[in-house]
């Protein structure tokens, strides 16, 4: 094969990482630049392009790159855009994939950091070989990718997948960044494991480890510590969070009957302080037809490696898009939505 | 086209319902037998297969039937079985797809009715040309069918899409048949409605036209006569019942982001009793990328001949698979579960 890598590039809130992968998910070479330093995109694409050619030159793969996968927040598959991002300082709407597409002369295809996760972890990791999944990011929210009959699920205006944003408390929820009360995402993120600490520590007289520290900063490390030490209630944080992600996912398996959850993200490497009440929770919670039927498992993709894996899974998609067209994969930047 | 015409078929606990369907949707003609008539499998098929035969000769259609679709409770469209069915007099699992094919010699694939109602309305109805929709059954129970990327979502084991099974009511919510509690169909279901009448009543004193129906013979359809005439009481029911179909299908929209959910059975004919809450509440409760995205539609298939054209929607799958083998398609009875 002339060309047997692809580029994948993670586009995150403070760093831009990239890598050049091979067939078999190995990172040849990887390195990053700063995602804010320029306002101006084409300065940043500018820098982008030159450290790209760097890392290529360095690796013998100038002109080896098949595709370029790119995940970044809001990005749309269809589309080829971001429509807006409060945490990217380039104007919007931003034509992504087409900017990158020619400057680099390669097929783009872009997608949001979860579903990227997703298609990273069936090209190389704990999904390979599985048609239907769900990826959940257990970060500083809740992300998720949804994949079925093999397909990662876009939906019709490509912003499918959104489960962090499933309503689970209808009365008296917390409220969550997009708006609403009472999402998944406010109380089983990272944040909201602290938010689940201060409101247990505010309501209880018991004593904690926790108390130690200012209740302002305490994060879900502090409470996953605290836990490990065996910390009464900081293992009940850990009980509530799992015990509604677990309620959670038992609704997401009326809708697509997954054959497995995987879990990826901070929250998820806690072990079975949190997988325990989950895995308890999500059966006792699950439709009988279900029972017993659903894998929840951990990514199996190095944390360092995994936003430039997954992105670099959509890199052979829009690569193979432009060898033989495929109206599942071409290249969003060719892509005209229905 | 020498085999133009499908057979559906939808075996029903009362009724088993036959047509013969051409490529536009046309019931060329229909027929029925009773389906508890007999308690043997097969004496039941000899007298579908004389009777199908009947229809088939008075129509000229002998030999011109290219597959045989049909729609049955708890019907598994990757096994061709049903595994069990306390409303159908068989023993079970019954290997149904495998020998009705056997008896008429035609490819046969198998699903149960709320996909092949969403399988007709694409075919036929309402969601041609939609590649990201859900149908929502209202009948007895919540029914759904969901289709993406074009696709039927049948999940890894075949049971995908039973969102009447989505938890609404974490706390103190109402038993469901499924042996859960607080599920969407035992609210807004009809026998949900009539629920919610007998709740309704008992723990307000206002008059209302349904305090002169005996209390635990109330229907759907009496709330529904009762509303029409203005009763306050049942109109809110319906608001109650518009209010929780519209929670749950802002739920779905961040799991699939569907075009269109399509709404079919007899609760759906209730009009703007039911639709204006309805999408009141969905809009209000959407994730705000999702707001004013989503149509509520109904139904276009008339209400005699869905479950046949449903059914019959399969028969075309089935048939062309046989015809050029492709994996999605491949009938249910020849199917090897992965």
């Amino acid at each position: 094969m002339s060309k047997p890598y692809v580029l994948g590039i993670d586009i995150g809130g403070t760093n831009t990482v990239f890598g050049i992968v091979d067939a078999r998910g190995v990172v040849l070479a990887s390195s990053s630049i700063k995602t804010l330093k320029h306002t101006d995109f084409n300065a940043y694409l500018d820098e982008l392009y030159t450290e790209v050619h760097r890392l290529l030159e360095a690796n013998d793969a100038v002109d080896k790159i098949l595709g370029i996968g790119i995940g970044a927040p809001n990005a749309n598959y269809y589309t080829g855009m971001i429509e807006e991002c409060v945490n990217l300082p380039w104007p919007m709407p931003l034509p992504l994939a087409k900017m990158v597409s020619e400057k680099f002369g390669v097929p783009v295809a872009i997608t949001n950091d979860a579903n990227a996760a997703a298609l990273g972890e069936m090209t190389y990791g704990a999904a390979r070989g599985l048609r239907d999944f769900i990826m959940i990011t257990l970060g500083t929210g809740v992300g998720s990718g949804i994949v079925i009959n093999g397909q990662l699920v876009y939906g019709h205006d490509g912003f499918a997948g959104e489960l962090g944003h499933t309503i689970m408390r209808r009365n008296n929820g917390r409220l969550c960044g997009c708006g609403r009360t009472g999402c998944l995402e406010a109380y089983c993120s990272a944040t909201g494991v602290a938010r689940t600490a201060r409101e247990f520590l505010e309501i209880r007289d018991e004593p904690s480890l926790l108390r130690d520290i200012p209740i302002d900063s305490i994060t879900s490390k502090d409470v996953y510590d605290a836990a490990v030490k065996g910390d009464k209630l900081a293992k009940e944080i850990f009980e509530y969070t799992g015990n509604m992600l677990g309620e959670a996912f038992a609704d997401f398996t009326v809708f697509s009957s997954p054959e497995a959850i995987i879990l990826f993200g901070g929250l998820a490497k806690s072990g079975d302080l949190l997988l325990r009440p989950l895995r308890e929770s999500m059966e006792k919670h699950m439709m009988p037809v279900f029972r017993g039927k659903v894998k929840v498992i951990l990514s199996e993709l190095k944390e360092a490696d995994a936003a430039v894996l997954g992105a670099s899974a959509l890199g052979w998609e829009a690569g193979k898009a432009n060898a033989a067209p495929n109206p599942v994969a071409v290249p969003a930047a060719q892509q005209i939505k229905e």
